[in-house]
């Protein structure tokens, strides 16, 4: 099969490699139907990440099962399964509380860009739909293996509440999905922050109320200005930058909740600073595979529409291009077709 | 009047000082029946916070109102009272949320270890009981302006709910009220971690299921033994230092809360560390005066008894002996009586 595998920074590569198979009973292997670029794969493409050797990339996914391993009987081969970018068991301790991407088993996948994938824990990783979808629900039903479910998770770990206000902090896919959930969460006031035009009119799409192209000291006057001096219920922190984390602080009025699941990158928090704030803070990557019969449901339904985030579709042997434009910002996510 | 004041590190002098008067219609002036040392009291004292010039101590009061300025209609003298160590409008939104010790007009308390005390907001702030309390009651009625107070926030911060395992980090006065409300909200295992004889013998008749000795590492890795190797539900952090935030957050399971109350000094929070640990963090100074009325009712109900954590009563002319043995550790927590 075929698949890309990042050489260095920027030197992303389609190449022929071994095909997938079975190594642990408790595995699958999938046939890709879609995959796509994240922004978190951008952190090696930069050299941000340091990239020791060559290795394969992508951690997103929908695909049909090919094989299972003799452990696993709740999906079965010609099924249509979405799983999470973390894979779980879902009977362990950590499972049970809704923290499935904390899971004792818990392995990061990261082979996805590719024409076939192995899905380790597929029982409690994978969930099948009753029927393959149509093409035109593939692009929301992708979101759902990782940036719908991230912006989902930091919502919830803002707590955003029926008729509270929400800022999001970032306009990558992750906080537009993050505006989506805020709205499904019944946030009255949604306050997105982004200077992109093209993702401005995508957040109001998604249900944003204000947007604040300010950042720094101005983005949190500006946030406190339409929060009558006091700052927000809920910040959801999408970005994973020192300022970034400040930006949502101090947007934060007392006693409410910051939600971050952008992955931090030299960020610290002082604890004084954090002590007198009254704000409350979590992060993590997203416990996706908890909220996933509930956000299929949703997008089949027709209810939320997240693959929107998609504004470049290429056929997955052009991967190279596809974190190129979003590298450099000519597009916002890039969905591939193997 | 009399009073206390530091004049350098490890020097507290009992003085006679100006009575205080009302300076704004919001004031009131109250004859303080006891005040105590705190355990952040011995910051200065120590040392470790500067001490630039000579300046009254103290923030933790039960009294008998002696004069309102105009403003104030909800107190009167002649009437027993009880307020937060920091004082608010009680009206402004942070109020309204229930984080009356961010008020938009809060001020410290910060000279109560004397006869008569000055207190700001006093609409806001104080609470009048119905008649005046026998003795008996006054430790605990003493220890709701803060320690008993705080201990509830840290309690509630870190979520505390039925069924729930909660560890407490810190043996303190603030640590000991922590295991009182950790078992009044229903925790029903409570870790107590603690090496001194008589604060265990305390923490095991206010509720606590177990005792840890062990620190740092071996702490965390105890904890994790009582707990399936999970870790608690809910960590009560009443220290504020950078080795108990590290003992809190890493004895806590993915998904479980943190509450700080300890102030804290030179604590920095990794922010990968924290988001790789699913746990949420949330601190502060205590809202006291949201609890005032709840917590008054079960102290005069005798479901509670906090004020068992003073267990040494001085004269409050004896202010000096009175830092000195809780420095030492020959005290847990000093009742003053003017």
């Amino acid at each position: 099969m075929r698949g890309a595998v990042i050489h260095a920074p920027g030197d992303i590569r389609f190449e022929e490699l071994d095909d997938p198979q079975i190594v642990e009973p408790t595995d699958a292997i999938i046939r890709t139907v879609v995959t796509c670029v994240c922004g978190s794969d951008l952190w090696a493409y930069r050299g941000l990440e340091p990239v020791d050797q060559p290795h394969p990339m992508g951690h997103e996914y929908v695909g049909v099962v090919e094989e299972v391993g003799g452990a696993v009987t709740s999906v079965k081969p010609g099924q249509f399964v979405i799983g999470s970018f973390a894979t779980s068991d879902n009977t362990c301790p950590n499972c049970l509380a809704g923290y499935q991407s904390n899971c004792a088993h818990r392995e990061f996948m990261s082979t996805c860009q590719a024409e076939y994938v192995r899905i380790p824990n597929a029982q409690g990783t994978l969930v099948a739909t009753d029927e393959h979808p149509t093409d035109a629900f593939l692009p929301s039903l992708l979101t759902l293996s990782d940036v719908m479910g991230t912006g989902w998770y930091a919502a919830r770990a803002a707590e955003v509440r029926p008729g509270s206000t929400a800022v999001v902090v970032g306009d990558g896919a992750v906080g537009l999905c993050g505006v989506i959930a805020a709205k499904e969460l019944g946030a009255e006031r949604i306050i997105a922050m982004s200077r992109h035009e093209s993702r401005q009119k995508l957040a109001l799409e998604f249900g944003a109320t204000d947007i604040v192209t300010e950042r720094g000291e101005e983005g949190i006057a500006r946030v406190k200005e339409l929060t009558n001096g006091v700052g927000a219920d809920s910040v959801l922190e999408c970005v994973g930058t020192a300022q970034s984390m400040q930006q949502a602080l101090h947007s934060t009025r007392p006693g409410g909740n910051v939600g971050f699941v952008g992955v931090p990158h030299d960020v610290a928090v002082d604890g004084q600073e954090l002590f007198f704030s009254h704000v409350g803070l979590r992060g993590g990557p997203a416990p996706v595979r908890g909220y996933l019969p509930d956000l299929i449901e949703r997008v089949l339904t027709g209810r939320i529409n997240p693959g929107k985030v998609f504004d470049l579709t290429l056929p997955l042997e052009q991967v190279a291009e596809g974190y190129k434009a979003m590298d450099e910002r000519r597009a916002i996510k890039t969905l591939l077709k193997p």
